[in-house]
């Protein structure tokens, strides 16, 4: 790739390289660039004699794993997200069918699979098998929280004769999966780690959408309804919506923009101040005063502040378990209201498991396929070590490690957040 | 109705009985059973000379009130259900296009409607304003609970020359509209009052549905697929549902049944115990530990025993606030888990705004419809009282403080609590 | 059932009368009254001496065939319907689960699985195979349309030692276990023949529903919504709906009812006439010249005296295959409206499929359960050549060959039909 | 932009030059890279000194119409597609809300809009009206297909004082909108012209989606289902679904990928052979010998060489009238299996209207919104003949007459399609 006068400053995978057979599939081997302003690009060029970009998934003129003695395994972690299903069918329909690789195991209960303590028998998982799974939401390996010995784990790799993992999780599942490829890389074993990455959130860096996210937008439409429905159906009613978004408010913006009866959104990003002059709850009354209904939407990660000097908890992930910012608002919202002798009726919703638990429809099913044909494809070319992902509409490979070093955000600068100010309306509570 | 060597013992309810004017529509005029069993009711005849009858509902030969001086009102009061704006889009239509109607009001938010000192001005429903009402979930109208001073609202029904009023609501509602129509029978004042029955729970005496209830259970499937995958994804996974049913454990019973993933049901009327060897907690670890997940649905009036000691308290309604059986069901199973050094991981889910706040469909909507009619029917031909129902398939009149006196409750002993403990497999846990 | 001075005069099915084990349930074995009028049931009574009755379902106190030696069978034929699955699950699992039963077989695509040369062999169903099924449109079991020789099949059933066989099907399907059972009965063996009706038409006599059409009603909403949305976006818009009933209207009129933007509906048991200046064409005609836009509403049996003179065919199951009244109408509007110059715009939906193919769901899926299981109940006691159904909300035994001597036909006198008419304001076009 | 050594060879839109206010929101001003590969960008910077890219979209530093004097209007033209009314919310929304513009016309029933010949009066719309619009299909303002006269309308919008004007809809429509824009320009009038693309075919070219097709893909799912278990509920059961795709197979294409039930899927991209060995009649018949059913997709486009030598017609707005691809696929299917003896049952499904006249939902219909703002921003900035489109996730400016030269078209040697080619197993039919 390199050139006489430019090299492409390239976001790498690594790669196992004795490719053993010949091409399967034609491939172009081409990037995708990092930045899209074709100003900033020719700066990069200049100043730096590089341009920043990532490889374009896809299936390899050349791959590394012999299909006739692969082993292939898939597990899934962490919490429930629409599509899980989908993508153990494509990985495993992909291995099968378009490789020919013979065996390929499902680990139960995420990385607990990998533990022989736990007494967890793998499933073996073929077309026939996952036929029909697509239609169902949830997983059919089950999942688990939490890390489990690195050692142990590679140990029981070897032990089943695995040279081919798939992790779907989470930002802790992908930290565990890269940390047993490094162990695999350091003992200098020829087995691919490939990441999936599984959040509801869709928070993952470097990548455009993570699957599962558009499934739950669309379940998330019915909520903002009858919370609607029930604010208007009571006097100065209020329909207090809680949904998930531990980091990053990217659900709640989007299930506000998608059903635009939401008259407040409140996220991680933004810190709001609740009392004084313009405070939430003085803004809030004054609504009610002018229109006697309100629909309010609040991630679980937004109002932290109001916890400061509250016991931190940690989930077995490693993540921080919120205090309960819903419940939190409705308490603030009702006790205000009583304190000013004001008549107000707050009903409260938590669809968060209703969300994440369906199955993925419609174009969300179709990311899920390609999703997974990509992994299967960056596997048998023996990259290890890397997640697949979609930037600007394309599918490409993505470094674990870069993937999961920080959260991605709602740009509050950014059209989105700005779209959904002009819709609600809603001032700065600060 | 009388025959020479017997009688009806009609359940009847009051009606004006000077019709002024002639047939809009035929009508038979005639009776239902009250009773099913053919023995039943011979016995009945030969013991007393009577048979226990209602009347049938549908339009009169002769009605009361002169449709062309006729002003009608409607008002919504208690909780959201399915179907509120297809009765009352079906009222409306009634009125005005097969009687000719001139004027019909929308009484906002319940009672106080009818109370000055709120000041709320009623609306002016005809079929124009109502035409795509049938879409919307809610109440367009805005409901309030609690009753009103009855003096009050009988002299504004007189101040506003309305000699029609349907009242839209459950037990509260039809109780206060017993009262507004015993004062104006009192007062001997020639309107109509009719109730139709709304409750999502299902629970009114003497009829054999109510609308909503239908959709809602519809909406309940998707919730419990969703625990059912929550707890097929975890490792001793479990999915535990709390459901509207106050008194009554109807609604939980069909969700259960329509969605045979349900393998504990618990509802108000059947106590359980939690400890002890035969108790649920216990037989709850024994199903995980075969099993490794559970799907538990429970009313929100179930196991209230539970909480004998702790404070009652009732809303504005007279309705009794339950303890919450589902988030102590919760605690309980937690606790007693950790108790046994077992480990579980339960989802809590609680649809109850999310299967009331949405539109009726299909043939619960087509009920809406034709019990709307009915009360126009009976409002027309001068009854008052008595609420529309429906028994044995057939729509009926319904003296309301009949229909008022108790709940209905699920028979415990019938085909469908048999039915629903065949498909769980549950013990009574005593 | 005697009694001193009357009798009932029941619709009774034929037993098996040698009861061989105790009670398993408990039972009543009361009636219902076939008729709800009290004052005709005394007429009865008085001049006849008896009241028409019918069987109530129901576990019985003895039972016929023993569970330990039974050997049940299931098929289902006809087109699909929704709730088919649910069905066959609620018959296997009270088959196993309350009674005992050892095996159970699914035969495939109708009675053609009880034909040796068609070579199919049947499938073992059980508890663990049927669990999941009710969540799958459609028939586990696939179905045929047709008769097959009823020497034939019986002696299947006796090779293959069945002694309990459940018909699930429509018409047809149900003509011919009333054949099959007559023969059993003819060779004095003790094998029960029992029917399950299955008719999205909604069109069986002697019972008040049947399972899927509910399910049907909520489908045909978004159709409805989607014909009235393309007639009001273009200028003169037409949404021209056809739906199952080749008897009966009952879809046709009950999906007008439940969403309320239908215009016109035309079922089998009312003639209209298309032209002259009451008749159909000139009527939308106007309509349109005043609002733009209409939906009409057509049972695929309507109208078929426009195609009088045409050929007649039957389907191998004998039902009428009926001239297209859909396209004939869509074919009959348009060159109208071209002969008077009028600009109009037509859109033609066939749902057919897409409501018969899905699931059932909500209370239409109890319903499926709980007639299983009094399927179950009547096989077990040894009813015979007789289905379950529900009459006046309880369930009921009903002699096949009562039940199938006629189509229930929508009563255009009474108040569902009525109601129609005011809803939509549609003349009578003669 | 222009810079020392290099320049942005921009896909330029017209834009008028006078900017009379200040600016509203910030803007980047930025440009988005058409190319994606940073070898092909270096490459053509090298060659050229330029590189290819596109106007970002978003508010503009400085705004060209005054709001105070500005009436904007709006028309809808084309089919019906998911999302209209939420555009048209968006756009009311942001006019009167973001930029203060005091009238919004609706023009009713596309361009005859325009046209005094046609006497329909524009309504009026502002927040309120639109406010419940997003939940209702279709377009509230109709629709129309076909030219009119560009002189006449621009008479029109000099009448009625109208200095905004957006076109949402498809080729046809934006063609025209290219018309208009470009004799407005001619006659040196301030007169912005912007086209918001709707094709639920996701056919034009320069973007990477359009509205609508998301949701209607989510919509394909119960009917896939349907046909799948209609043809697995019969014997050699075929469920061939016939879908919208004139000259593009997006939707038949993803619709297949996102319900992997589907066995054939033919577009309009790749012609097939029916009759030899190696033809599609054939294969089918082997398949439903090994499987016994088969579930067929077919875009309206496919297979358009089976008609060589039939007429072809055109609708008004230009557009192909295909021959039905989907009932002559049935009819052959037929024939060739009675030919050979063959026993099979076909069902045809065709969702066309079923999927087109929904409400758009989830991130369907936030992108609608998106849309609308970044359509309504382009508008105040002053640029006129160009059309907002997503290009890289990112929002751009499209001239209209650049995207509407040729349809785009899904590319047969992509990742999509070979994924299709993959889960379905099918041949090249040649």
């Amino acid at each position: 790739m390199e050139n006489s006068d430019f090299k492409i400053s390239k976001v790498g995978s690594p790669r196992f390289q004795s490719p053993i057979s010949e091409r399967i599939f034609e491939s172009d081997e081409s990037k995708i660039v990092f930045n899209n302003d074709p100003v900033k690009i020719i700066e990069e060029y200049k100043s730096k004699g590089s341009i920043l970009a990532m490889d374009k998934a896809g299936p390899r003129a050349k791959i590394f794993h012999n299909p006739a003695n692969s082993i292939a395994a898939i597990l899934t972690a962490g919490g429930l997200c629409p599509g899980i299903n989908d993508v153990i069918k494509g990985v495993v329909n992909t291995l099968c069918q378009s490789y020919g690789v013979k065996k390929v195991y499902g680990l139960k209960y995420g990385y607990r699979g990998l533990v022989p303590d736990y007494g967890l028998l793998p499933v073996v998982l073929d077309p026939d098998v996952v036929d029909e799974i697509h239609t169902q939401g949830g997983t059919i390996l089950g999942s688990s929280r939490g890390p489990q010995d690195i050692n142990t784990m590679v140990d029981s790799l070897i032990a089943m004769n695995i040279n081919i993992l798939f992790c779907i999780g989470g930002d802790g599942t992908l930290k565990c999966a890269h940390k047993l490829a490094q162990e695999i890389l350091h003992r200098k074993l020829p087995i691919s780690v490939i990441g999936i990455p599984k959040t509801i959130d869709n928070d993952i860096s470097m990548v455009d959408k993570t699957f599962g996210f558009e499934t739950a937008i669309y379940k998330t439409d019915t909520v903002i309804s009858a919370a609607h429905n029930e604010a208007k159906g009571a006097f100065n009613g209020v329909g207090l919506i809680h949904v998930m978004g531990r980091d990053s408010g990217f659900i709640a913006v989007a299930a506000a923009l998608a059903n635009t009866n939401v008259n407040y959104c409140f996220i991680p990003e933004i810190n709001f101040a609740l009392d004084g002059k313009n405070g939430f709850l003085e803004h809030l009354l004054q609504r009610l005063d002018r229109k006697q209904h309100a629909v309010i939407i609040v991630s679980e990660g937004a109002g932290q502040n109001f916890f400061a000097g509250a016991e931190q908890r940690k989930d077995v992930s490693g993540n921080t378990l919120h205090n309960n910012i819903g419940l939190y608002l409705k308490d603030r919202i009702v006790s205000y209201a009583k304190s000013k002798n004001f008549e107000l009726s707050i009903k409260y919703f938590d669809p968060t498991y209703l969300i994440r638990g369906v199955e993925a429809e419609g174009t969300d099913a179709v990311f899920c396929v390609l999703l997974a044909e990509n992994a299967v494809h960056a596997a048998m070319a023996g990259f290890t070590d890397m997640l697949v992902g979609l930037k600007h509409f394309e599918f490409t490979h993505v470094p674990i490690d870069l993937a999961t070093r920080e959260r991605k955000k709602v740009d509050t600068t950014g059209q989105v957040w700005k779209s959904l100010v002009a819709m609600t309306n809603q001032p700065n509570f600060v």
